[in-house]
């Protein structure tokens, strides 16, 4: 193996979405990056839905842009519909969500990779880490080189020994038409990971041109289309509509007629697939008594007749697929242009991880994205970032950069995973947050812009763009807190339309906005000032008037907490010499070896009583 | 096995440049046409060098467009640098060159193969032909379902047992990147075909941002850019250049450096390699005294950083690569973004085909493009067209069609193939053509208009548009053939300007127009109708009369060769029986079995007496 001379200071193995962010965090903080993949023509290609965002996974976007990450920004340059979902819930779980057309998404994000500086894109497969002893140097390659690297970061997504399933035919693949990744994933369960299996499918692309639309029913986006990064202006892409079908009891027929075939049922695959994203076999399977479940047929592009029909993944034979997706009202004489399948690989159960993704067993090593056990575009993405900058800060000699579950959904998601592990495809939901009222989209950056800004990801320009809004947002509260009812005519006319003839002179602003009958908005009708006050400004204040009560109670748990977030268990720490703990409670901390006392308390089986004596115990040695 | 349910006329295998050509042709005869590929984001894809046309292929896209092909019309839209060649030589050799966006060359091909009537995209690997007896009646794919067809055409490029090499490394894939197709060569070889074994390679891609543009010599396009197809108005993309840059000594070391671990040298590829494209290595190897070789450094699209040096491939090991490409003047600090590497894989030999394409020993099925050992992406669309077009008119009911070689370039092509077979890749060169000046770019619409809308292809308007042309030609010519010089004023002022002062009275402006003084445009000088002749017409005109005793000379030779062209051999003819020819000269025709006398004249080994033997025993005979 020949080894090239550059010695970069990251490597980021795999161009899918978490690679593709953490390599240009890598660059953009400065340190010489090399990007390698399988091929330069499939970089951050949509293997499943053309969408970004959604429930949770809007979020994880939000502070993916709030951190200086790309995906917003991609997104928005080459989204064809937004929607806002959940605009009449609570701002905790209203989330952004979008189609992409898939070629364009693709194309720019190659786009940006290759404009970016220190930033060297190869295509090549890796097939093993390069060890000198116990240290990470590298990585071989299957075209016979060997890179050489202060840091790995592991992003191969569904590609370790890829094998593709349509019934009970199966195949090796990384993707439908993609190579797998073969070698690597062999190694990495010699060296002591546990590698384990699972698996994730997808529905059928169809041919737009065969579906009859005007029987279903049109979803339009939001007019204007609200971007997702905090720095796009406008939406400019042409917007076009989704459509809603159903499938119906002879549809459920077709599929439970194909059931003796699944390679599922027939116990041909052995990973585990993901719980919350079932296979239209497992709804029908689980709900026998739902007469229809609902599908959007999703436009892949601008320019191309391929459809993706959501929720109706599968992996029944391909006899089964076409009568099933035919069963369907509108689309009765639909043509499929590149079958369902369902695809098995190996990840890394993700508590051999730290919290900054660097590996436990190997220094420099670090994995994100679906390597981790995790599911999804926008998780992938996430790991990516914070993967990119861990290994930029180590290879400044930094201290890694770890997030809070009260700071962001990257933070839930990647304590969970290094904590619990995960046996089964892990996604992200609103659920999984303690602290949803602090986690919103709408103050992703101020949240996070800070600290994007101090590793060096978000540029001065941004930064103070953002400065100033935080200013003006605080000023505006002060403003509102301090400004009172002088009972003016306006404002009594005001009182009187919106039938709050109870307040009082000298009600504050803030007070009345409080008030569940009042918007924002409305204050405008007497007060000049809110009128002129910047959309992103006042959806700011609103939030913190209205919700102030539970968003206080979260930041007061928060604080309770943070004592046991900031109390580090060491690494070296002989949980079976602390007196007090029973062995189940030793056994497990001394495998999961958690980095602090609070993901210690996160871990089943370990009782706040067992936190208590750790506390107690490393108060003694400390 | 499933059989789906529909029964198509055409199935195309395959959705290369053949493949394209083949399945878009049948659709728009009106055949229903299914074409399945490996994968559907691979459509179109430029293996190879980022240019359509050059030498002999800029006449075969030509006739592709005037027969009603896409393959113009795609590199018209998609070119962003055009010239034609050989601008001061004749017109026989002029040709037509652009570079293409690579990825906007795909995209767009994709969408016109969506967007056409009749025909199907689906994906899917053929691993198999499906024979009912000796009678094929469809394909079967890897995901487990059978496609019926009434007509199978295969295009299977480099796929088929691909075998990837880079230095003694090697390992399967259809192209880097992409899988391979396997079984289907197997089956083909069982069923008696000569599968063989070639070979192809290709050039690093490099990454633009490290090369020092100002050093090397910028290549310009022509401006106004031409336009390819006969229907294109005006080319609208952006233009851009190209750079050379040269080897030099140095390089050549390094090259001979690594000669001991080319797969080539070292014996482990065993297909047979391109002669005239050879590789780096080659050129090093045959030209020993040469002190450099010419690249052009030709840009992948206009918005990616990938550069393509083109005649510069290898399958030299990768820390062979980057020190070469680094020793060329301008590129010291180049980073390779994807290695060079050389291809083996099967191809069947064409002389088991038809004229028509389609496969002596299965009925019904036709052969086009690398399958058939050519390479080249023109070669390849040129016969995926013919073969679409026949298997479009088998499905009618009617004669095939087949061009001659007095018609087309890509009649000489398939002559060349069916009748000689071909144990190395085959390209088109103009030396390949006995009639050069007839097989001009210029007239190949007046070769093939009407044969393309006799069988459909070229749609009415385009035709009308056509024969508008063709009349203003023939008028155009009868009116200077007429048109007497009456030595007016302006006449005598133009003649004595150009020095022709013993041109009498009474000479026609043909006569004229032939001295080599005087060019068409220069007629305008006094004859006011030549100056609004339409560009189209006055090329034709001026090369008519230019160029009338070669053009006479062949257009006899031509009539000569028809009675030999025009006399079918029996398909069953029993050459054993034929008295007075040697055993060679039947054996040959025994094994080869060519369709007509013309095509048996061009074996090699049978002479023209044995060709009157063979004449006069037909006319016994019939
Ligand atoms: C069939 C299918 C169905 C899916 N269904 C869903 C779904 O229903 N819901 C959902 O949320 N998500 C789904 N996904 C998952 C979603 O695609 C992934 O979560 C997301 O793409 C993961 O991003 P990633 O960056 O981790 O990996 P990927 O996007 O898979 O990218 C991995 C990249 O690494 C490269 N690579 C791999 N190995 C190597 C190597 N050895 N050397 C060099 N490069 C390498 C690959 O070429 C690829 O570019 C599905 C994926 C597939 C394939
Ligand atoms: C490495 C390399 C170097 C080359 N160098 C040169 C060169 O120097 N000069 C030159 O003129 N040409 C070169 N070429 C060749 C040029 O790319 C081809 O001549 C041209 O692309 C042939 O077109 P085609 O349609 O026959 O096949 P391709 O363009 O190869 O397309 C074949 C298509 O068929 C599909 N396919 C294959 N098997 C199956 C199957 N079983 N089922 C379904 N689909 C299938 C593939 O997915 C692909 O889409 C090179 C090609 C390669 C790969």
């Amino acid at each position: 193996m020949h080894s090239y001379e550059t010695i970069y200071d990251v490597i980021v193995v795999g161009a899918g979405h978490a690679g593709c962010e953490a390599a240009l965090a890598a660059a953009r903080m400065g340190c010489s990056t090399l990007l390698l993949t399988i091929n330069l023509d499939a970089v951050a290609l949509m293997s499943c839905n053309p969408a970004i965002g959604g429930l949770a996974k809007g979020h994880l976007v939000k502070e993916i842009d709030a951190l200086g990450g790309e995906m917003a920004r991609n997104i928005d340059a080459t989204g064809i519909q937004f929607r806002i979902l959940n605009t009449r819930k609570g701002p905790a779980v209203r989330a952004s969500r979008a189609q992409a057309d898939k070629q364009l998404y693709r194309l720019r994000m190659k786009r940006v990779l290759e404009q970016q500086d220190n930033l060297y894109l190869k295509q090549g497969e890796v097939t093993g880490l390069y060890l000198e002893g116990e240290e990470l140097r590298g990585v071989d390659t299957r075209s016979g080189i060997r890179f050489l690297g202060k840091t790995v970061i592991l992003t191969t997504g569904t590609f370790m020994r890829g094998l593709i399933h349509i019934g009970l035919t199966n195949y090796p693949g990384g993707r439908a038409g993609d190579l797998p990744s073969v070698g690597l994933s062999d190694q990495l369960g010699h060296l002591g990971f546990q590698v384990g299996r699972l698996k994730t499918g997808t529905p059928a692309r169809l041919d737009g041109r065969t579906i009859d639309f005007s029987r279903l029913e049109p979803q339009y986006g939001d007019d204007p289309p609200a971007p997702f990064s905090f720095s796009t202006e406008r939406i400019t892409m042409p917007q076009v509509p989704c459509h809603i079908a159903y499938t119906n009891p002879r549809s459920h027929e077709i599929i439970r007629s194909g059931l003796d075939r699944s390679p599922l049922y027939a116990g041909v695959i052995e990973g585990i697939g993901p719980r919350y994203c079932p296979s239209i076999e497992d709804k029908v399977v689980r709900f026998p008594d739902k007469e229809r479940h609902q599908t959007f047929i999703e436009p892949e592009g601008l320019e191309t007749v391929e459809v993706y029909p959501s929720g109706m993944s599968t992996s029944l034979p391909i006899d089964i697929q076409i009568p099933f997706y035919r069963s369907i009202e509108g689309l009765e004489r639909v043509e499929i242009m590149r079958p369902a399948y369902a695809i098995e690989y190996d990840y890394v159960d993700p508590i051999q991880l730290r919290a900054s993704l660097e590996t436990k067993l190997i220094r420099n090593l670090y994995h994100a994205g679906q390597i981790n056990g995790t599911s999804g575009y926008e998780e992938a993405a996430g790991q990516g970032l914070m993967a990119g900058i861990n290994a930029a800060l180590r290879v400044k000699g930094k201290e890694p950069l770890v997030l809070g579950r009260s700071e962001a959904y990257i933070g839930v998601m990647i304590d969970d995973l290094v904590t619990l592990g995960t046996k089964e495809p892990y996604r992200m939901f609103t659920s999984r947050a303690e602290y949803r009222l602090l986690l919103r989209e709408d103050n992703a950056d101020m949240r996070l812009r800070e600290k994007g800004h101090d590793v060096g990801l978000v540029r001065d320009e941004l930064f103070e763009h953002f400065l100033r809004k935080r200013e003006m947002v605080a000023a505006e509260y002060e403003r509102i807190c301090s400004g009172r009812l002088a009972m003016s005519d306006r404002e009594q006319e005001f009182l009187a339309r919106h039938e709050l003839v109870e307040i009082q002179k000298g009600t504050s602003l803030e007070q009345l906005l409080r008030r569940p009958e009042v918007t924002y908005k409305e204050l405008a009708e007497f007060d000049d000032v809110s009128r002129e006050t910047p959309h992103e400004v006042r959806e700011q204040v609103e939030i913190q008037v209205k919700y102030r009560g539970y968003i206080e109670r979260q930041l007061d748990q928060v604080e309770r907490a943070r004592k046991l977030e900031g109390t580090p268990l060491p690494e070296e720490m002989d949980y079976f010499s602390v007196n007090g703990l029973t062995t189940e409670v030793r056994e497990k901390l001394a495998k999961n070896r958690p980095d602090t006392l609070g993901q210690a308390s996160r871990i089943p089986g370990v009782t706040p009583a067992a936190i208590s004596v750790l506390s107690i115990a490393l108060k003694a040695k400390g």
